[in-house]
């Protein structure tokens, strides 16, 4: 579930604000104007956090991307066997992303297609960001011998790629479909990877 | 690589021109009165096939499609172990679509925004085509003892949803890279998924 928390900051509070107003209005029909009145500050105060609607928009997927990638350290540095805490990451990485946009049901496809070029460079870094969390644990699996030996960093990309397909991103939210239809094609290919990755 | 063979009707050399305008104008600057002239027939033969610049564009790409499912058919039907086979089916069906876009470079983006919402639709079918033909060597490969029993469909839909996001959909063109660097990537997805489904 995205964060619901009390925002911290006039930052976190203009991309609190964001989110509400990207799925109400979408982000074409959102304005500076409309978005100061939702925080309650002036559109001068937006400005001096963003240069533009773009770079709002832009860092509200950054945000949920630093969200996810904290809860992905946390399952890596967990107890269970690398095996299934690999599982429980690629769930969380699909998962969590599409809780944090369903609620947008009409405005999704439109963000995504106005800001494509923006976000397919964005989303290599991205990549390579989780990409390191998921290599760490392959490393500790090889180490103690649940995996076969193999390049943590590029089985992680591996685990990435093969998973990114049902990544809101590439799927309109007519396409996204419910929860537990995500997770369990989550699951089946997660299962795949991971029996091709054991020992 | 695309079918450069002669056109075997006027709807074929619709097609076949379409291709041409769409590398050398782009989705948005085609007309249907360029696409007459570089057939050499009028633009009222043109509408006798197709009702819109959209139908064609979305006819092309149907079109790559079933030439698409005719090699994998093809490869499907060969000697090799289920696990090779597999292997080759995946990626044909990366690059032969990497193939019969890649010369696009300036306006695949343009195209695959504009048509985003009638893509997605023809991607459902596309991708149940195309399991079909998977699922029948993952059978044959259970049957055979070479795979661990599994519901073949659903494995099918594993691999393409595995490798769905190195399709040129959901990558930028500048995003695409080289085809050596494409192929190794779904090298290296493939093998982990047919260790995943051996036996």
């Amino acid at each position: 579930m995205p964060d619901r928390s009390k925002p911290i900051n006039t930052r976190d509070a203009i991309l609190d604000a964001t989110d509400r107003l990207l799925a109400r209005e979408g982000y074409k029909r959102m304005t500076i104007d409309e978005l100061a009145r939702e925080v309650g500050i002036g559109k001068g105060s937006i400005y001096l956090h963003f240069t533009s609607k773009e770079e709002i928009a832009l860092s509200h997927i950054d945000r949920i991307v630093e969200r996810l990638k904290a809860r992905l350290r946390q399952i890596a540095d967990g107890p269970a066997p690398a095996g299934e805490r690999l599982h429980k990451m690629l769930l969380e990485r699909v998962l969590y992303r599409f809780d944090s946009v369903q609620h947008y049901t009409q405005s999704l496809d439109e963000l995504l297609s106005r800001l494509r070029v923006q976000l397919l460079a964005r989303r290599k870094r991205y990549f390579s960001e989780e990409a390191r969390i998921f290599a760490d644990v392959i490393a500790g699996g090889v180490e103690s011998g649940e995996f076969a030996p193999t390049d943590p960093l590029a089985a992680a990309s591996v685990l990435l790629e093969a998973t990114n397909s049902l990544l809101p991103y590439s799927l309109s939210s007519a396409e996204l479909g419910s929860r537990p239809e995500i997770e369990s094609r989550v699951a089946g290919i997660a299962s795949v990877l991971i029996k091709g990755l054991t020992s």
